[in-house]
């Protein structure tokens, strides 16, 4: 008639973070089915009008929605602590920027490797919110399957290809990459207190939009650039005109591609 | 007539937190009096009473408090994200912990530091949430000193000597170090839909206690302890009886503690 | 009427390769339009119809002839010799493989940056054969130029995304990325002598072929995929009726799209 | 009636010291109580008047001192080689000085930690003259526990609290950290011939003695000094009066101290 | 009747080059007898008249044709892809050297020996043909047999002692090490298209041949020189005269020693 | 007719013990011509009837002898600390051996020749008692130079080649390597009561011996051994009949051997 120690579960907040748990409470609740999202972002320079911790707070708020949404559908998913400075090497010119060496980064994600593979979850799906940590990410993803024989996934906060990858302005010509319109719409939705009243003068390369080969995203020729190669302000793209209302769009439809990517990553690893 | 371009300030928020600014703000607002704050916690196993992010909460929501109060006191002080897992090796046995390497967390504070000596700010306070990071720091204020010229400083988010540092209950006879009662009160305060509404059992290490020269802090032996040496729940402490109130108390004397030693530390490094 | 020491040129050979010239004729030759090519493949298992070093072998033929070809019409290219064992890690498991790990490639892409920024050159173009290798030339990229301020490119040696990149059989629906129809037929054209008689059983992962965000190339979903999750031969993709008539078409077009990106590449730096 | 060869004990000279050992020997004479002795200086600038190798000479004097009396109480002790250069950045500033790189030395002790573990012995003691290695070695405690499994403690060579740890002169305020007159008398007890016959001029940072938070031991505030902050000499304290009849009292008060400890330590870890 | 798929042999071409065998005729073909052979040379100035890759052409003509002979001689020896650039760091001034880090190149070692280790062949031999490199394959030899228990072996391409290793001329006074007279027959006779019309001045360091104790090679005191010590050509011997016929007799001298060498080798593990 | 402060030089013993020495006194009395002496051993398995001491006993006796010799002759030599522990990989398996990680000493080394760079000396002299570090010596020697402009040199301790390098038995055949005749005499002389009053059974690897290119010293075939290879005991050769008049003999040679490079160094640098 009483409830023995053995069964008495550990008690547990009703919360999708890991880390409002206790140990043992995540050790009960976790299963080989439970999927650790990681958001990691960036605080860098994007510009005189958006803050430091843009792709932070990208990240996180849209790794916050979608894991609470998912969770609420059957996904047993958990939100780890956003990694907030990363790999932002291409900013490292630029003072505010806080900027970790690509080493030391892989290493970060390595122990939490680690650490994620001494529990019951096998799977990790990092959502990011910076284009510079597209490839630290890919390959991370191998380190971490090799090494502990985790599931590993990772993608954009946005829904557009690798890096920051959210829709622009079509004058921006795809390059608006960088605290362009996309970006500071989003901005202005999750925080609109701290984005500039006014916005900074275009800043698309016109001369890289043309070429055929090299570009930023989904050309087949990379290349080694630093975001003050295309000005002194840092900014590449047009904010001009950028609005809470289409952040709020953008918004919602990066939290809706990340809760279908996970959907789609419990199917591809579970089912 | 105008504001010539020259003079005009960037736009920055109403916030001490350094990536709520842009860039340009960052490097307009901060001078060489500018302090950064650095909270620094741990995501490990507390026991099944806490939440896994104990440390880095406490270490933040001091932080916060005390970098809102001297601010408005007049000294130049800034909130950088909280370093939310750290060296927490001593509880790598125990699933949920998210632990990284030391040699790890010492790259990132170096890039930190690297970062940090981009900008007019000259000195970096960590404020620490975590007995298992106080090694770390004293060794990182120094590298920092050495290779980049910062001034340095290290403390606790309590009031207590080096470690977890806050006061306990007489009879745990110091070594409520982990889970125990002083860190059970303050996260009532701090986060009470967190905590268990049971207490895990008083497990005091008498033995320890009784030693002369080996111990946790303040003896001159040092052992390299994990932390299930004293028992499988992973607490070393007695949470019975922590309540809220002493730990409204507790954080209020850890936010004087610090706010008192950032004034120390602005005086001495500029006085 | 003499020769004076100081206009003699040293000796050179007629090459393109870097290392046929002597240190002095290097230096006598090369300005800061030069362009260092290094080809990078791996050595690593393709199945059991295709030789270990495929990747080394279709890296190093394409940049050779594109170095002579754009040489030929005044780009000043140097061929470097080709690293041939690389980024390898996804078939780390199948005996044969070469597999250096990614921190080591790395440090070798460093040191070789290192080692061009010393002669005239500023640019360096990285001629990749293996999909394992984008991400760690992405990197790459970055901190050649950072550290180096080279100017940094990477591309595939084929016509394709990012990856092994070349156009396959359209019922490989975009999977043939390893020991499939278009690699195995340009391999049919350089080197017949190193194919099987037989192919390999058709294995085309259909379910991640199904899937619509998580996928090898040009999906938003990266995944740590080790090549035997598709099956102990390690193919992905199918390569029944490869042949070398289309092998040498792919080829041509490999060729004739690095030729382009090289010139596009002189054009964006130097134009 | 004869000596087998497998009940022959390898030779073994009297003598606690490790390295006076055979290899055979060693493994014959130690068991798991064994207790590895590790002596841990520094060669670093002391002022004009101590020699470089003040810290290792106290260590070593110390240890031996120590070893060998708890050797004959029973407590099977045995002393390593003492590691002479060590974490001395603080001092990097002053010829003469042989720093090691705070992570060369943690390598150090990582692998002199891997050896011991392939003895018997499961048990390491460092004894510290260098208040700049206590960090170090508390941080190293820690992982040679991790890695191998092994039980490790550090102490100060001297009575005080962490650091040098000698009593000093009342009027040298807690601040007589190096080179004043506890550690100046202590050399000239065990080598009068290396002291000189002038003392340098009084040197105590008051300003650092009169803060309430900020201080070099037992203050919460840890700070990122190098010596040459309280002046060219490199000198912190008042070596005025220094005398080696209150060097021995303070040597042999050490030694008692590493005595009583090393027994705590036995009776803790075997008891 | 049929040839169940279980006893069909992989197909191999008629070669005994590793990387051009899949890595299933690899599996299938070697054996705990089979030795593999990597040639490691360097990429570096060689004086005005002879290549940059003297050291590796060199390592790689001899390899190939010692594991050719050897081979039809009943030793399962394969020949892996040369490493071309090495430990040149005493050429680091010369530009168009492409030196590597010695821990760079350790690494790779390392990397390789686990490859290698993976495959039925438990036998690796080093042929090098650049002296810098002697020591590092001294070095890496341990570390491959300690992490891997692989038989190692590393031996100059040449017929000499350590380090380049070729016969000079009598007045070359045993100084002929780089780019002297021996070294650049062999360059004559293997890629005389390579080799400049004029040889270099002599450049004989005959202070050094005068000592007794300091020396390169054969001498017990070892220095850490650099090339350019010697005079701004980075020639260290006399090439006057050097000469084909004198490089083919050379050539083929080295080339019975290695094949010597891989017979001894094979008697001393197998035998 | 007063001292002034100006020319007052600092207190320094009659030493020629760097570490003995203030840091103003050895800035004072160290000029470019400066040579530091630094030897370097192991605790390392040297057999049952010797002390694991062995090969830093040896070099320190040797340096001491050397350094206080040509210091009475004019050369401006001091000594400083002996590095005991060093790279023992080879006699990892041995309990007893306290062996560091190559890369480890590596470390140390470059750090030493950092810190002798910022002092007045410009010279590093490596007294070798270790046949195992003589490739990381070699090594050594060249980064000291590059990173440090530092003239680097190493030698053994003994008279021999390269290695352990003292005279044997004939009948040991140049096998007597690790605790034999010659070695074992040595230690008879210089620390009798270390020495077991029975030799080890003769241990020659006739089968190297009796090898063409393969072997231990001076031939050209290096190849990665373990102690352990030649029998359960780690002895390399055959320690009957050694005696310390012999011992006597060969340490004095290699005394007179050293002091004679030291004065050759001095020559061939300053010269």
């Amino acid at each position: 008639m009483t409830n023995s120690p053995v069964t008495a579960r550990p008690f547990a907040p009703a919360s999708r973070l890991w880390a409002d748990l206790s140990g043992p409470a995540l050790t009960s609740l976790l299963t080989e089915r439970s999927i650790a999202v990681v958001p990691i972002g960036a605080i860098e320079h994007h510009g005189p009008h958006l803050p430091l911790r843009t792709d932070a707070l990208v990240a996180e708020a849209v790794a916050t929605a979608a894991v609470e949404r998912v969770a609420a559908q059957g996904i047993d998913a958990w939100l780890l602590p956003t990694i907030t400075c990363a790999k932002s090497d291409e900013h490292h010119w630029a003072p505010g920027t806080l900027w970790l060496e690509g080493t030391t980064v892989l290493d970060v994600l390595i122990d939490l490797g680690r650490s994620i593979a001494a529990t019951p979850a096998r799977t990790v799906v990092f959502i990011n919110g910076h284009g510079g940590n597209v490839m630290l990410l890919g390959w991370a993803n191998r380190e971490l399957r090799r090494r502990f024989g985790l599931r590993t996934f990772s993608m954009p906060a946005g829904v557009g290809g690798p890096g920051d990858g959210l829709d622009g302005r079509p004058d921006e010509r795809g390059q608006g990459i960088h605290g362009g319109f996309a970006e500071t719409s989003v901005v202005m939705h999750l925080a609109p207190h701290l984005v500039a009243p006014e916005m900074p003068a275009r800043n698309v390369p016109e001369h890289i939009a043309g070429l055929k080969h090299i570009g930023f995203n989904g050309k087949p020729v990379m290349f080694g650039w630093t975001s003050d190669d295309f000005g002194p302000e840092g900014v590449i793209g047009d904010a001009t005109g950028a609005n809470a209302e289409y952040g709020a769009e953008l918004f919602a439809r990066g939290v809706d591609f990340v809760c279908e990517a996970l959907a789609e990553i419990e199917g591809f690893v579970f089912g």
